[in-house]
């Protein structure tokens, strides 16, 4: 693991690193804040939406504050494997292949070589983070943007023991029946949309998956809102399930990181509950 | 006046404008952040960096919070005229010409007929500010960051009733002596320093130059401390003359956004004790 770059900032250090992946098998980066202090501390997962890497959130997310205040390790991995080698969508699109790898362990050719995030997030990067930062494993929540939305929640959804609390910005919660999803699902995955089921928060919950705390935000002036986003499809599937879920519906604020930041702390301030 | 952009953010709107600036013969460029409320809202301004214009501290000065919370207007203007006819260095330099105003109104040619900074800032943009948006003008406050702090310095020190606080973020203070100073004002003022004494904060408070209230941090790890910042001598002016200075040198921070965005809040909270 090299460190790239490292900032003093809010009270702790603000890190980036890159490591040699086993799971993609590529070198990936990831940021990290860390704040003073000799305690293990709760570690707080973000992942990131389409065409974003951790520079995004980094340096628009507004969350430092927070986070040292809560005493909160903060991790913001990249959103695909990159590099030589690793293919992309034909088209070079900005939804599908570099910066688009949906949290999945891809199973179709070219892509089942490198793209395996949920691989990455599930097992590699954790142990990671456990053995070199002063991480309160026990302690974990999840968050994320838009598709990094959907990985907070089927991370979230399939993994129950491992997060406190899982939370999302404008996530899409129903990617078997959005352009988004189709086209990354059965990309990565194939045709049959019985292998999408692992990778669709609505289809998780409906069948039978469960988190102990879950919130959603959402912009009302979204431009993806009703096409790709559909946060009423997750209401319904967690009304029919049984599952909590606090989503609101935020008038005038749109996909972008001004809608994020402006509920950042609001959502830190809402895991570090469920984190006590 | 032309909106660019807007984005509803933290319980306000963050806009971006364009209009024909008088001063500078060019269109110009601003963000303006307005909290939702129908009273007229104190204003603070921010003169950005070498290299900046209005969307450096946008997207990551972390300002929107506190100004929400105080309900402050928080008006970002670009850093030097730009366009077609608009001279710059003449090896396109970072630290002079465009992205490089240093505030100043350029007396020198080719950079006179455009490099109206000072009038920009000291008549036109505030008299636009006045007229289009819900601003209590009696209650302004001004900061800034780098050539932009010691632009907060000198307007500032030259307009003690038209701001209740000043401050600043690793402030240029004496640019007379110091290597960005002297080519700047070299070449907008000629080489006669005489002519640069308005421009200089230590230099305007060794000549009886006051304001009300005047904090400014420093990053100690900051590369330009000891060559182009040199706090030490604002601190000696205001000593010598009986200016009250707060000034913090902060460990381990440097010259960037995760420096400037640290502070940003304990800025606005102390401006807000002086525009109450």
């Amino acid at each position: 693991m090299e460190r790239l770059n490292r900032w003093r900032t809010h009270g702790g250090w603000q890190d980036v690193y890159r490591h040699d992946s086993t799971a993609t098998g590529t070198p990936m980066e990831f940021s990290v804040f860390i704040p003073d202090g000799d305690e293990p501390m709760p570690v707080v997962w973000y992942l990131s939406g389409l065409t974003c890497n951790w520079s995004n959130v980094t340096e628009k997310g507004e969350y430092r504050e927070a986070c040292a205040r809560h005493g909160f390790i903060f991790v913001a991995p990249d959103t695909s494997p990159r590099g030589d080698g690793v293919p992309d969508d034909l088209d070079a699109a900005y939804d599908f292949g570099l910066g688009a790898g949906f949290y999945v362990d891809a199973t179709e050719k070219p892509f089942a070589e490198h793209y395996k995030m949920r691989s990455y997030l599930e097992e590699e990067l954790p142990a990671l983070i456990a053995a070199e930062f002063p991480a309160d494993m026990s302690r974990q929540a999840i968050t994320g943007h838009s598709m990094g939305g959907h990985g907070a929640l089927t991370i979230g959804l399939r993994n129950p023991e491992r997060f406190k609390s899982v939370s999302a910005f404008a996530p899409i919660v129903a990617p078997t029946d959005c352009p988004w999803g189709q086209k990354a699902l059965g990309g990565y995955l194939g045709a049959d949309t019985a292998a999408w089921a692992d990778y669709d928060a609505c289809r998780l919950i409906e069948n039978g998956a469960r988190v102990a705390a879950l919130k959603v935000d959402q912009g009302g002036a979204d431009g993806f809102l009703d096409n790709q986003l559909m946060p009423e499809r997750l209401q319904a599937a967690c009304d029919a399930a049984g599952q909590p879920l606090e989503l609101a519906v935020h008038d005038g604020y749109d996909h972008s990181y001004y809608f994020i930041s402006s509920f950042m702390a609001a959502h830190l301030d809402w895991h570090a509950k469920h984190l006590a």
